[in-house]
């Protein structure tokens, strides 16, 4: 079944190689993402590597039309399971192909860019311009631009600057059975139509197939400075953070906690680097108040230093225990030092060592229950208590997933915090796109399968 | 019939003033908007005015279990006429009423606001605490959030800080056949279900009745300086807009255009007040090039005047011959020059005098043919001349509408703009959200009827 079926796709690709056996070496990657720290992995019929749009179009209609369900992927750096094909039936669809040239357009701030190109290359090449692309998740070099919208990415600059989604004039899309269709375009307001880009955006594969994006830019900052303040404890951190607010400072806050100290970074930035200064002291005055330590980091190597050390915590963590289960939730963020602590209470209740770090200013905390992943007990506990976490989120008035998205490991969680005749909204639109069921399949579900 | 309706409606809301005869001198203003000056008015069955929004679901419930179609209506200061009934059949349902108090949480910069709540109000409230929303359409003081939310409203500021839609973390909403559903809150991340918000912001009461939403803020700027240029002719003035892209320079640019001169309006703000004035001085240099007259407005009286003039040029350009046909269309920035004088072409070629104003960084213009409105042959040929414009919006890659939204004289130009898969999208969302299609019927259409 699954040689026959890569013959057939392979004939809709230019390319030899563009389909891979899912049993095959190469293909081993295509079958997990970093939910792989916590044993999410599955199995596939195939992996298609389309190359253009139309493929992606043509691979889309011959699965539709031959019952095949299709798993879209990008980069492969998600934490919710959601490009991870399940029971061996999927086609993944992999856009690593569709990396062509972006279409910069800097005197008019804007760039069309293909849903295989790199986030970090991206930004990189438009920042050659002056120009800048805020969205910066932590597994920016890794990670496509297809996937930060299949999941609506954030990162540390969401707080000033928002998620993917703001940066979005127009997407490409494939649609159920296999059109190629566009909402938006090179407008910067558009209220013609139904917002559909925005209800694509975030959608995980589950409505359709992303395969590119006109993306709004903004000048760059001229100059950028991190200001780390470490805190005795997550209250007094927390305080700090409220008082950010209070003073009106629109830093980009991030925040790292844990068992014993609780570390903040701000970063202060500016179209001029005097405000950039300016907003360093304020926030070296702000975030002082309660601190045991504090410092604004403006050497070149020091800087890079700092956002490594963040962009690593999430493989640190993994590493103590060989596993971790992260969950992204939100609450209001008054209510982070409530959140904060139930972390650490849920996890010693069902006997794991447990931490978070996020991002603070948008009340969204990376909770996250240590695990060996080889052990089935370690998974179900860690199961357990991130439930109880979703049921807080709602609770306060958050939501389960700020930034990585439902995909496989928050299936089921969204009925906790939307009411039924919300539920049964979602799930209305998601049959509306996808009548057969074989976009995405078992991903992004509101309630328990 | 419509006295018989008044009474059936009159016992689904507590105070016995709730409910209008359509007949009535009270309920004039509710049948028609700003597009009375292109001789848009209708008649309704009867005009509800809820008081809560369990009252406006109660009344949702009744309308679509009766099949009576339903006109949702705020401030009614639309250019589309989405809010206007059409053929008597309708319901008119007022959200005036719902314009309790807005609930402030100024220290995590958020506000819950009620659909009936007027804009400027809102503006104000918020900064009285430091806090600022940007969204300003012309009309603030009349139009209501209800209205910018059913209309994803722009405004002056929309270039620096995004339309209304951006600053909308949560709404409420009743959806058919009468179900008071929340999508979003207080979160400011939230990918844990489909983007339903986005969805139904900008949905002109076609999907769904929006009643309230939570709105995310920023601390207001400490100052702000309108800079106001004046240009020989409108290719210099748009000259002087690419020059501010060019610069970097991240104003909020309107544009005020015509058959003579050519005004630009930049305002330079910032969180503190040498941020205004060093971006004043770079708007100075920057749009200094090439005018015949700069200057930077600081004088109080002098802003107010300006922004009241601003405000004002709808009215004035509606008082040459009596009513106007204005048409929001957008095109990328880079092809301003050919659509400004595009407007003037047309309209010369159909015998009517023309003239543009809008958001010039944007690329949203407010094209406007001067009509007299009692004659027929007058607003003939300003359709004739619109659609040539939507056409040429289409062409260049742009939106047939910017910010005002389709409602009813914009209905059908979708199609000039979208595929026809794109098109079957939009008609199939439609469909999901009112199977009935009593959700302010005949608007919004993509195709012409």
């Amino acid at each position: 079944m699954s040689a026959a079926l890569a013959r057939e796709l392979a004939t809709l690709l230019e390319r030899s190689d563009a389909v891979l056996d899912a049993t095959s070496a190469q293909a081993r990657p295509y079958m997990t993402d970093a939910t792989e720290s916590r044993a999410v992995r599955g199995r596939a019929a195939a992996v298609a590597r389309p190359a253009t749009a139309a493929e992606v179009a043509a691979v889309v209609r011959w699965c539709y039309g031959h019952d095949v369900p299709i798993v879209a992927r990008g980069g492969g750096t998600g934490y919710a399971g959601g490009a991870v094909p399940r029971d061996g039936s999927e086609v993944v669809l992999s856009l690593e192909r569709l990396a062509g040239p972006a279409q910069l357009e800097p005197g008019a701030w804007r760039a069309w860019v293909p849903a295989g190109a790199r986030t970090a290359d991206v930004r990189r090449r438009v920042r050659e311009h002056g120009l800048f692309l805020p969205p910066d998740p932590a597994s920016a070099e890794s990670s496509m631009i297809g996937g930060n919208l299949a999941t609506n990415a954030g990162g540390p600059h969401s707080f000033k600057y928002g998620v993917t989604g703001a940066w979005v004039t127009g997407v490409q899309v494939v649609l159920a059975p296999g059109d190629l269709v566009e909402f938006g375009g090179r407008a910067r307001k558009d209220v013609a139509g139904y917002d559909l880009r925005s209800l694509l955006i975030g959608s995980e594969g589950t409505l359709g197939v992303l395969t590119g994006a006109w993306l709004r830019l903004i000048p760059a900052p001229a100059a950028a400075v991190p200001v780390r303040a470490v805190y005795p404890n997550a209250a007094a951190g927390c305080r700090a953070i409220e008082a950010v607010f209070a003073a009106g400072a629109v830093g980009a806050a991030a925040l790292g906690g844990g068992h014993g100290g609780f570390v903040v970074i701000a970063e202060a930035d500016g179209t001029r680097e005097e405000e950039a200064w300016a907003l360093r002291d304020e926030l070296l005055e702000v975030l002082g108040e309660g601190a045991v330590e504090i410092a604004a980091l403006e050497e070149r190597a020091e800087v890079a230093a700092l956002w490594r050390w963040r962009e690593g915590v999430s493989l640190a963590v993994t590493a103590q225990r060989g596993g971790k289960l992260s969950e992204d939730i939100v609450v209001p963020v008054e209510r982070l030092p409530e959140a904060l602590a139930a972390v650490l209470e849920v996890g010693a209740r069902h006997g794991l060592s447990a931490c978070s770090w996020g991002h603070a200013g948008d009340g969204n905390i990376h909770a996250t229950f240590l695990i060996d992943a080889a052990a089935r007990d370690d998974v179900a506990r860690a199961e357990a208590a991130a439930r109880e976490l979703f049921e807080l989120a709602a609770r306060l008035g958050g939501a389960v997933s700020g930034e990585h998205g439902v995909g496989l490991v928050k299936r089921g969680a969204l009925s906790l915090q939307w009411s039924a005749a919300a539920v049964a909204a979602h799930e209305r639109v998601k049959r509306l796109f996808d009548p057969k069921g074989l976009l995405n399949p078992g991903k992004k579900l509101a309630r328990p399968a």
